[in-house]
Parts: structure tokens; sequence; C-alpha cells
């Protein structure tokens, strides 16, 4: 088969995202407030998920959350005045992608907020991921804001962070997660909505430092191996900061067709192409299969946005869910749906992870590299493990969303303004490895 | 259906058995030289799997490794010295289980090894193993004895149990392996050849003792830190003492045809019975189904010993190998050979364990407390996990073993002598909870 001009460009764009996707490799070097390392960070800031919008398009928790941070950072005193500082640009509300940040949920980021800094070593690139607030279902990124949701963060920013900083300072070399996620992915994580794993394997990574730091500061080191130990959820924040270093590394390549973020906002899911530059791709909200919490309703579910879902687009999450079998106590559904589900994700994907390996399937490597045309082509969208937000704020369950091909067609038809319709007509990319 | 006095009996005595294997309660309260907790061992004595067999009896690697231990004890300084005592009774050599202890491969176990000492909460017995030598394919319960292998149980004597000693010692109220045990196979353990994250959830759980034994014993603590990170194996001999204190609380029930010890010498594949009192009913051994290291064929195994099947005789290893798809890197299969095995060892069990649950099989719980009349009926043995030991020593893979019938017909033989014969023509046990 002779490939035209167009289809060469794309199979070689992908060829190449694929491979900066698979051979990043993602060391986290410190812990820093947002202030300090953020590009772009000021002190009257705040990012939250999801392509922008207008502020008075946030709504429901999103919007509860934003005026959470500012209250939260001192920069208002009441909601109304936070409101009002906003409207007037006295508070600027960011996208997290566009600081090089990767929101959890509605994913607030303040000045103040410690953040993991995380170095893809071999593109040189960093992104940033702030602290699990821990396991209490009121969160500020569930849309909550209150005395004990503040006593959270400001624990976060006093005890965890610092620790946490001295330890990884004393690691020669930062903290490799590569290694770690591998890992994890044969104890049972897909390292999205399960992080068991995961997070103890980052503790016994930390240990020997936390000795030394023990000698300066034994309380913090006590509790902070107390939140570590109860907080299985830790290792997502540092698994999506590797996720955004990794994607980025993929992002901008001429002609490829390959998803470099899955971004929600409480109103759309919007995506970003490798060759489509920086244009957000937007579609609606999907519904979510979601195990709810008990006491809760499908009509107590709503969206606050989320950014997650970068893990699925490097090969995470939804995409290994089958080595994620207890996955089922949290989110629901059965081993044969999560297989069946995983398999189809390699009907969409342009090959296979050679370091994230399931070992139900033979150790078969994680489907990755989102195509948009394999996705448009074969009808099936991603399969995106999400934590599930509540009407009135808080975590109320969790499961998986199959997002509608809305963004993906819009993703589709910009391709095809820009690089001309013939790629769509033939198989797009033969990356498998 | 009216059941006959000795069909009550039986199910009645296999209800009790079955209740005492899932209810109870292993704790890990201390770490002590075997000569100082061990009841009836002296400083003389050598420990070794296997129902006892006469001296000359021992060959190969297991002959090598009784020698080795009374060379690395000091009771003899070659190993003709020692062969000699042995013959003139000046060494005893005993069986691990009349010890309360429980020997991985050869097991061998002298005066000064430190043990660790489990105590079944819910019954009130105790259990012991020796520590894991480390990850060397060469060690002395692998038949091997030379200068490396006594520098490795030197460093475990001076060096690792008394460190996690002293960190067991601060645990208030010792450290219980059931919750451990119920996480690890959650995260792909089968706690028999695999105990990657037993060892990680037991490492966590010294941590905060370990802070503290650090103030006094710095460089022991980085020692034992970085052992206990290359050893994931090393929670197997905390998982073998809960398995033999778990099953030596079911043993002696009358009635009960629950299996509560299989273990195996050089020469034999030997179980107990809970309602035969203590006798061996002693069978062949059997093949093994193994994948082999580098360089070795089916022609270098051979068996020198190995009661580490106490795991499969409490529900866990070969009877929860579908909760650890990883194991097949280590000892080959596939997961579709691991499912199929697993669920046949419901066919010849008496019950659900509530806590030791498969994520794979929808949670449902692992098959525990084997009747020697189902496997004898079904014609199903059960399938063990376990470590292949070489013709010149040393580790040389590692596999599934599926006994040969002998000593489950041994075994109900000696039944049927005992209580009738009518037990064996009609279901015995009904323990499904």
């Amino acid at each position: 088969m002779t490939l035209s001009e167009t289809e060469l460009l794309a199979k070689q764009g992908n060829d190449e995202a694929f491979e900066r996707l698979v051979s990043s490799d993602p060391v986290l070097v410190d812990v820093r407030p947002a202030i300090d390392v953020v590009p772009g960070m000021t002190a009257t800031t705040i990012l939250t998920s999801g392509a922008p919008l207008p502020w008075e398009r946030y709504h429901n928790g999103q919007r509860t959350a934003v005026i959470g941070g500012a209250l939260f950072e001192g920069l208002a005193q009441t909601p109304e005045e936070a409101d009002e500082k906003i409207q007037a640009g006295a508070i600027t509300v960011g996208a997290c992608h566009d600081y090089g940040c990767i929101g959890s949920l509605a994913g607030i980021y303040t000045a103040s907020m410690p953040v993991f800094v995380v170095e893809n070593r071999t593109m040189g690139n960093r992104a940033f991921c702030n602290f699990y607030e821990g396991e209490s279902r009121k969160r500020l990124n569930y849309g909550v804001y209150d005395d004990d949701v503040r006593r959270g963060l400001m624990f976060i920013q006093e005890v965890i962070a610092p620790v946490i900083a001295e330890a990884v300072r004393r690691a020669e070399d930062g903290v490799p997660l590569r290694p770690l996620m591998r890992r994890a992915i044969h104890q049972g994580d897909e390292l999205h909505s399960r992080n068991t794993a995961a997070t103890l394997l980052f503790t016994r990574e930390l240990f020997p430092h936390l000795l030394d730091v023990a000698e300066d500061m034994p309380t913090e080191v006590s509790r902070t191996l107390a939140f570590l130990k109860e907080s299985d959820y830790f290792f997502l924040r540092l698994s999506m900061a590797a996720g955004k270093a990794t994607a980025d590394a993929a992002h901008g390549i001429e002609g490829s067709s390959i998803v470099t973020a899955m971004s929600f906002s409480c109103r759309e899911l919007s995506i970003r192409v490798s060759g489509l530059g920086d244009e957000w791709l937007r579609g609606p909200l999907p519904d979510v299969e979601a195990k709810l919490f008990e006491g809760f309703t499908k009509d107590d579910v709503v969206w606050m946005g989320g950014e997650s879902s970068i893990n699925e687009t490097v090969g995470l999450g939804g995409f290994v869910q089958a080595a994620a079998f207890p996955l089922q106590a949290y989110q629901g559904g059965s081993a044969e749906e999560m297989i069946r589900m995983n398999l189809e994700m390699y009907e969409i994907t342009v090959g296979e992870h050679p370091e994230f390996r399931i070992p139900y399937f033979s150790y078969r490597g994680a489907p990755t590299g989102i195509d948009i045309f394999k996705v448009v082509e074969k009808g099936i969208t991603p399969v995106i493990d999400a934590g599930v937000a509540g009407k009135d704020g808080g975590q109320i369950g969790a499961g998986v969303v199959r997002p509608p091909m809305g963004c993906f067609h819009a993703a589709a038809d910009a391709y095809r303004r820009r690089y001309g319709s013939a790629v769509a007509d033939a198989p797009v990319a033969d990356g498998s490895i």
C-alpha cells in the first residue's frame, strides 16, 4: 500500500507521539508552593479543571470550589466578594492545563498550595499536581469549602508537604515514578481509581529518607506516615503529574492524531490532539456508570470538572482495568466487564506500552495512544475511571465514564480542516510494537 | 436426608474444623531464638521438613541441609562429624511440625536461629517460623551450606531479626497478620509463591516502630529496610507461621476429615487429618509443573522437603491463584489455567473463607478446608504453589504441584478404620457458608 503524503505525515506523527508516550520517564524532583514553581502562577490566580469557560458559565460544585479557593487563599473574605473580584478581573481563573498543572475533579490550585514537581527526564519538560486532601468525602476539589476542608488543606500545607519535600530532596536524583507505576499495575492498581499499591510503594521509597527527616521533625514524620497509611488514593496526584508530564511530551507533533489530554469542566468534555496545537476540541458531558455510596441516587450526580483522565491518555486507568479487579469493590462492575472494556481499548490505540503490562492478559502491554480516527471509525470511546461528585458537594461514589463522540468528531473535523480529508478514510496509524 | 451417626459426627467435626480455620486470628507477637521459645527445642536439635524418616533415608539436598544446620550451629566441624553425631544420637533430627514449626523447603531450624512467634488469638495456640534467607538462589533451606550461606544466616541473626524483634515489641499488642493477608490477596499475592504486597504491607506496619528503633540502631534499621525492599518473599515465613497456627487450631477434632497439614520430605508427601490424631498419612512425591530458571531442565529437579503447603491447607497459595495473575512471570502457566485450577479447589473444600476473598471471582471467598473424601471421590488433588530445588542445591525455579492420590487414599483408609466405612460412601461435609 502506498501512503499519500498526508497519510505518511499522520503515520510518522503518530509513531513519534507514541514513542514519546512510552519512553517518558517522569521523576518526582521537588515539592514546592505553586507560586514558586508553576510558570505563570500569580498570588491572585486560581486554577480549575477543564477547557476555559467564561466565569458565568461555571456552576454548581465547580463554581463553589473556585470561590472556596479564593477564600482559602485569603483573596476574599466572603463568597460574594470572591465572585465580584473574579468578575472584575482582580482574581484570575485559569485552566490547569495551561499552567502545566492537572486538576483532580474541580482541580483547584491557589498560590500557596504545595505541588509535586515532576520532571520528564526523557524530554526535559515538567508538570505539577497538588496533593490529595485525605479520606473525607468533603474536599475542596469536590466542591466543598468549610472549616474542616480548610483545616485539611492547612494540614497538607504545614505537615504533609514539608515532610515529603524534605524526604524527596534527600533522594539522590529524585524519585522515579515509572518503576513504581509499573510495579503497582502488578499489584492491583490501575492508577486512577485504585492507587493502593502505588501509595505503599511510594511510601517505602521515601522511608529511608523519612528516617533522616525524623531527626529534625519527628512528630511531623509520624503524622505523615499515618496520613499515607490511611490515604490509599495518595499516589493518584503523582500518577496524574506523571501522566501530564508524559502527555505533554507527546503534544505538538505535526500530523499526529493522538489525544494528549481529555479534560472535563462542569459543562463540557474537551480534548487536545497532538497535531492540532493548543485548541480544545469540545463536546458534551458523558453519563456515568457509577457505584454510589449508600443514600445517593443517580439524580445526585453532577459534573464539576476532572482531568485525572490524563492517566487514560497515557495508557493507565480504564486502559489497564484488567490489572485491577479489586476495583469492583469501589466502582462496581464485574471482572468480565472490565476485561471486555480493557480489550476494546486496543481497538482505539496505536500501540502497546512496553513497561505497563497487564498480568491477566499474559503481560500484554497496556493499550496506549488514543487515535481520534480509530475512535471515530470504530465508534468506541475511551474507558475512563472516575470519582463521582454530588450536587451538594463531596464525593458520592465512583464509576466508569464512556465519553460521547462529540469531542472526537470535533477533533476529526479540525484535523481534516488542517491536514486534508484523505486521512480519515484510511487507517492512520500502525504503531503497534 | 437422615444422617447416620458416623455421618453426623463427620459433619459436626468438619463444621467445627472449618469454623476454626476461618476464625483464627494469627498475630506476630515476638521474634526470638528458637531455643528460647520453641517447646522441646534443645541446643543439639535440628528440625527439618516432612514426616520423620530414619536418618539414613534423608538424601540429596535435604541431607546436605541438615548437615549444614549442624555445621552452622557449631555442633560439628565437618560434614562427616555431623553425620556421625546424628547417627550416634548426639544430634537430634526432628520434624518441624512436631515442634510447632513449619519448614520452607528443607526447613532447617537450629537452636540459635531467630523465629517469628505467631499467636492464634482465637484459640491461644502458637506457631513458629524462621526467616527468609534472602534473594540468593543458594540458601540453606535449598540444600546449600557454604561461607556465603553462613554469612547470610548470620546477617539475619545479627541484624534483621534483632531490628524486627525490637519493632514488634513496640507494636502495642503485636502485629495482626490476618488483615495484612486479606489486603495482600487484593494486591496480587497468593501468599505462597508471591508475597510482594504482603511484604510491603508488613514493612509499612513496622515503619512507625522502626522510626523509634532507629534512634538506638540507625545502621541496622537502614540495612533491614534495604533487605525488606529487595526481599519480596520475606512475608512467606509470616504467612507460614500464620498458616501453621491456623491449621493446628483446626486439628484434633473428632470425626473431621479435613486436612490440617501437607508436608513434603525428600521421600514422601504426607498429610495429617483433623480427626486422625498425629498420624502422618504417607504417599509418593508428585511431579512439578515448573518454570525453571535459565539453564536448568526437568532432570535437575529434586525434592528436598517443603511445608509451605500449610498455606494451601488454610485456603491460600494455589487456593487463591486467581488473585495472583502476576505469578505467571515467576512460575509459568496462564491466567486461564490459574482460574481453572482455582475453581477446582471449590470441589474439594468444605467452605469459603469469609475474609480471604478473590476479586476476580467477584470477591468470592477462598475455597477452604480440604476434605480427604472430596479429594478421593472427585479425583482432584490440591493445587500447591512451590519453589523448585535443584540436584546440586539452590533454587532452580518455581511451579505448581498436584500431589498424587497416595496420601489421600491412605488417609481415607485410616479414617474408615477409625470411624467405620459409611462415611466414605456419602457426602461427608457441607460446610459452605
